[in-house]
This record gives structure tokens, C-alpha cells and sequence, in this order.
């Protein structure tokens, strides 16, 4: 057995209840806080204990090329990914500032872009491949670089101390990688996994689904496992953010989930290890209109929906806010007895 | 002229301009941060300045008793009111932690609960009245119990030092004048505008929709104008909020509106001014079924959807963080040249 295909623990039912309880105690109307209600109980079951925290955030951002981006299928030149590299080490990034919000651990692991990116502190420089190949006419990963992406992900979160992991991406191209990938684990046609990605016109957006379908037909006699799907439209950073969240479950952290991108990794990480499942959570749903099935698929329910589409991390490091003011809720709310506030009747 | 016609200010359009042209040169794909970009050229327009800021935030809750909450409207018994004031004064109420998150400003105006509320520190103790009347017996107010309601909102604004109100609401029973106000403005069914507040059960759903039919069949031929719907159907703390919205428009202070009961105030707020209109904002979307129609009838998007229905101004204070990340990211983000990254092509 592969270490990725080592089972997750369970999390903890017991605690899970005893959140459960007490939140019927606090002095609100049974179930108003909505999903807020489910975060506490979650977290509950992830942390063992009935009244969990959460100030240790780690966010990641795995960058990577695409061969695909040679194809035209992006507004932006295939430059662009080392280039926000340097933006991210310099912190002049949307995900930046958004971590500096919530005092995350941020730092980016470049999986393989290229062109060589010098060493910097705040980066992991592992470049395990000069960029993926173009799918549209071969794989573009072969078996081992699979292994090895899974492996960086896996050693990249086997450093980590935290209570909850975030996984952003930055690769120009990587939302053709991942519409490949929606289509194949969703069974949609290549016209239903594209979306905008960047925002390009029409005549792109055509070329882009084309370039999909003729990628889908090109390999279909082998996208019918996870592994095969990452190694025939995969990409680098994919694959490791893949990994990344099998070893968050196999850990017990809970995962966010960030956009389009990540949850095609969410969706091969639950395919190859469907213990995995209950240590994750969708910070948001994405504009790219082919998001929403994925997380219909994963039955995950999205905790913002503000038609962001940058990826980064940017959407789930957003929801941290969120999650934290459930855990403060679930903590510091008076209980109907302690504020001597009448109990609801008939429900 | 009565004071609450006065017209509102009109955000400055010169400052949303450069905040929007700004926006386009931050290194993102346009329009990739969504709601996010409107939220800061919104607040550009009203602070009159390109890179607005937000750290001085009121939050006041108005509560009130209702007469119709002596008909078994709701799950929870009318002392309820008074009980939960006192909680938010002592700190354990749902608004009272998230108000914690973001170092709000925050008090509680009583504008009138069936039993007198002893004056403590951080109550405005209003008593314009013992509660409203049974709007299915007779008018709710009087027209100048309306206007001294709508007065106490304009005061209470009048003493503020803020960048961003937010209105919640405290009163059992007030679902229901919610509802009968959405029917009336809206040209809803009792059944469409009633939900289950609290958390009612099947029967006495049928009993809410049964008064507030009836509400509106009584009160037909005065249900033509916003302030005599807020005499028949209305209530004390609808009235103030209605009032306090209204000056904070007048002032150039940007609300942020919260649940399904805050709305019917501003749903009144701009049929009695129009103007009003620019000056808002919508926190969440409630799990309250009708809320969502009025929503769309002040073309408003929320920023949240949680399936909360907690009113107090929860919905309102969760969301300001993602308010301030708006204009952090709006702020501190690098532009294209500064980081040397390649704006995309076509669009």
C-alpha cells in the first residue's frame, strides 16, 4: 500500500455531541447561527474537544507551469508565474494581505516552473520538473512525477504545526489543467468544465474548450483512476496540493479548500483516499462556473460566494474570519442558564 | 418638509472612479476579487477619498415589545425581550462577541418593551412606549408615536462617530411585523412573507399567516404609504432603525443592513427616501424564506449566506471583516508595475 493510500482517522463523535449540546444551551434560537453551528461541531470533532480554538493557520501556495499555457489558453503569457512568485516572496499579493489578516504561517513551494527561480527565504524551491508537458498531445506528467509531486505535498505538510491548512496555487494555465480534470471526475464535456479563468473572451474560451476536449479524447482510454488523471492532464502543483491534503488527513488538520483549482485536487485526494472526506471544508465558491459541481460532488457547502476567481488561496484564507468567529461564538456565548433567559418552547 | 425627507448626498463618483481605475492595475486578473472591488469603489465614493478605510464601526441594537407576540406568534415567550437586553448588556449575546472581533462600538436602545428596564450602563432606555399594539386588533402606533420612534434613530445617529452603521433588532414577536410590512411592500402573501422565525412549528406557522392575513386585510385601505404601514403593522424598534437609517444617509454614514426584520426598515427607509439608497448595504442573506425578495427589491447583494436567522445585527457585524479585507487588499496590494508582473492581454 502507498502512503497516500493510508486511511484518515475519524474525528472524534463524542466531542462532536457534547459541541452539539452546548450549543443548544447558548442563549439563541436552536440553530439560527446556521452554518456557523456546524463549524464549532466540526472543529469539535477535529481538535478532540468540545470547545476548540483556531489560531494556527498555515497557507501554502504551490506554483507550477503548464505546457498547456503555450496553447494560447490564458489572457496572461506563461511568464506571469514566476513573476507572481516574486510578488508572493514580496508580499505584495492579495493572498499577503489576507494572511496578514488572520496571522497565518504563509510561505510558497514552487513545484516546477520554466524557468528556474533563484532561492529566497519563503520559498521552497523544489522544482521537480521544468513545467508539465502539454497534454493536449502527451501526458503531462509521467508516473514517477506524480509520486514525487504527491511527496512534496506530503513533505511540505509534514512540517507544518497548525489547526487548519489552506492551499492557494499560481500557475498561468492551470484552470485548462483543471477543467480537464472537473470533466473527467465529473463526467461533464469540456464545455461545461471551462469557464473564464482569468477573464478571456469568447474565441479563447473556445480554443480552451476545444484544446480540453481534444485532450479528453486523447487519453480517454486512460483517465479512469485518480493517479492516471493527475499523470495524463494533471499538473505539478496539482499534484502536490493532492498530496498535501491526503497527508492533512492522515494528521488529522483540516483542510480549506480554496477555488477552482484546489478542489480538483480535493476531488483526486477523496478519490484516491475517501477517509479524507470529513477533514475537509469549502471556504468558497468560485466564479469559474464549473466550481459549484465539484463541490456538489464533494457535498461540501461553501462558506463565501462573492464571485472571486483569483485563487492564491485568496477565498479560503478570506473564510478564515468566519470560522474563527464560530469557535468565539461557541466559546464566549452566554448559556440560557447562566443569563437566565427562557428556553424556546415547542421545538 | 419633514427631516426624513430630506434627500441624501450623493457618493462622490470622482473618488469611485480613481478607486475603480486603481483596482484595475492591483496585480489580479480584472474583476478576479469580485464583490470585493465593488465593496472598496463603494466605500471610495463614500468617504470622498480613493483609498478608503474602516475601523470605526456602531452597532446598535433596538428593542421593543410587539402585541402581536401576545397572540403565539413565536417560540419564545415576550419577557424574552427585557431578558436578552440584559444579556447584551452583561456581554454573553451572540452580538456581543462578534462586536469583540472587530472593536465595535455598541449599545442597546430600548424603545419600548412591555415591562420597565432598569437604566444601566450602555442602554439608551427609551420606553417611547410599553410595547406596540396587537396589529390584529388595531394600529400597531400611533402617527406620533411613528415619528418620535423615527426621532430616537435619528438622535441616536446624531451622537455617532463611525465610518459604518449597523441595526439590530431585539424584540419577540417581530417577525411577524416584519412579515406583514414585506406583504405590504412587496405584494406578498402572508404565506410568502411569513417564515418560521424562532424556529415555529407547522402550526403555528399557520397561525403567524393567519394573523398577519388578517392584519392586512384590517388594515387594507392604509397600507398605501410607508409611514401609515409603519403605524398599522409596524413596531417601535422597526421605527427607530427606519429613523436611525434615514439620518445615517443624511450624514453620509454607509449602512450595512442586516436580517429580514432590519430590512423592513430599510425597505420603509427608502420608499420615504430614495436617496437613501446609495448609502447601503447588505450584510447576509437570512434563512427567513421572504428575505431574499426584498433584497432583490433594493438590488442589493449580500456579502454572506450562512442560513443564520439570529437577527441582533449578527449577520451584519460577522460580515464587516470581509468589508475590511476589501479595502485592505484595495490598500496594500501591489500594482502591476510596482511588482513587475504582465497585465493581461485581451480585456
Amino acid at each position: 500500500m502507498k502512503w497516500y493510500q493510508q486511511p484518515c482517522p475519524t474525528p472524534d463523535q463524542y466531542s462532536r455531541q457534547l459541541a452539539r449540546e452546548h450549543q443548544a444551551n447558548l442563549t439563541k434560537p436552536a440553530g439560527s447561527l446556521g452554518l456557523l453551528e456546524d463549524v464549532a461541531v466540526n472543529f469539535a470533532g477535529w481538535q478532540s474537544h468540545p470547545v476548540p480554538r483556531l489560531s494556527k493557520i498555515a497557507v501554502r501556495v504551490f506554483a507550477a507551469d503548464h505546457g498547456i499555457s503555450r496553447r494560447g489558453v490564458s489572457l496572461f503569457p506563461p511568464e506571469v508565474t514566476v513573476q507572481m512568485i516574486r510578488n508572493f516572496i514580496e508580499g505584495g499579493a492579495a493572498i499577503n494581505i489576507l494572511c496578514k489578516a488572520i496571522n497565518a504561517d504563509f510561505s510558497v513551494v514552487n513545484a516546477g516552473t520554466f524557468e528556474q527561480v533563484p532561492d529566497v527565504r519563503g520559498l521552497t524551491n523544489l522544482q521537480l520538473a521544468y513545467g508539465s508537458a502539454d497534454f493536449s498531445q502527451t501526458c503531462a506528467l509521467s508516473t514517477e512525477l506524480v509520486e514525487r509531486c504527491l511527496q512534496a505535498g506530503r513533505d511540505e505538510v509534514d512540517h507544518l504545526d497548525c489547526e487548519l491548512f489552506i492551499a492557494g496555487e499560481m500557475g498561468i494555465g492551470n484552470t485548462t489543467s483543471a477543467a480537464a480534470i472537473y470533466a473527467a471526475m465529473l463526467n461533464l464535456s469540456a464545455r461545461e468544465a471551462c469557464g473564464r479563468g482569468t477573464g478571456i473572451d469568447d474565441a479563447t474560451l473556445t480554443h480552451k474548450c476545444e484544446m480540453v476536449d481534444h485532450a479528453l479524447k486523447l487519453h480517454a482510454a486512460e483517465l479512469n483512476d485518480p493517479l492516471s488523471i493527475l499523470r495524463c492532464i494533471g499538473g505539478l502543483e496539482i499534484a502536490a496540493i493532492c498530496g498535501a491534503y491526503l497527508r492533512c488527513g492522515q494528521r488529522g488538520i483540516p483542510v480549506l479548500i480554496d477555488g477552482f483549482i484546489t478542489t480538483a485536487a480535493a476531488l483526486l485526494a477523496v478519490a484516491i483516499a475517501p477517509s479524507l472526506h470529513p477533514w475537509l471544508m469549502a471556504g468558497h465558491c468560485s466564479a469559474e462556473q464549473a466550481h459549484q459541481y465539484a463541490l456538489q460532488k464533494l457535498e461540501l457547502q461553501p462558506l463565501l460566494d462573492l464571485q472571486m476567481r483569483l485563487g492564491e488561496g485568496s477565498g479560503a484564507t478570506l473564510a478564515v474570519q468566519l470560522l474563527q468567529a464560530a469557535l468565539s461564538l461557541h466559546e464566549q456565548m452566554a448559556t440560557f442558564t447562566q443569563a437566565t433567559v427562557s428556553k424556546g418552547g415547542a421545538s
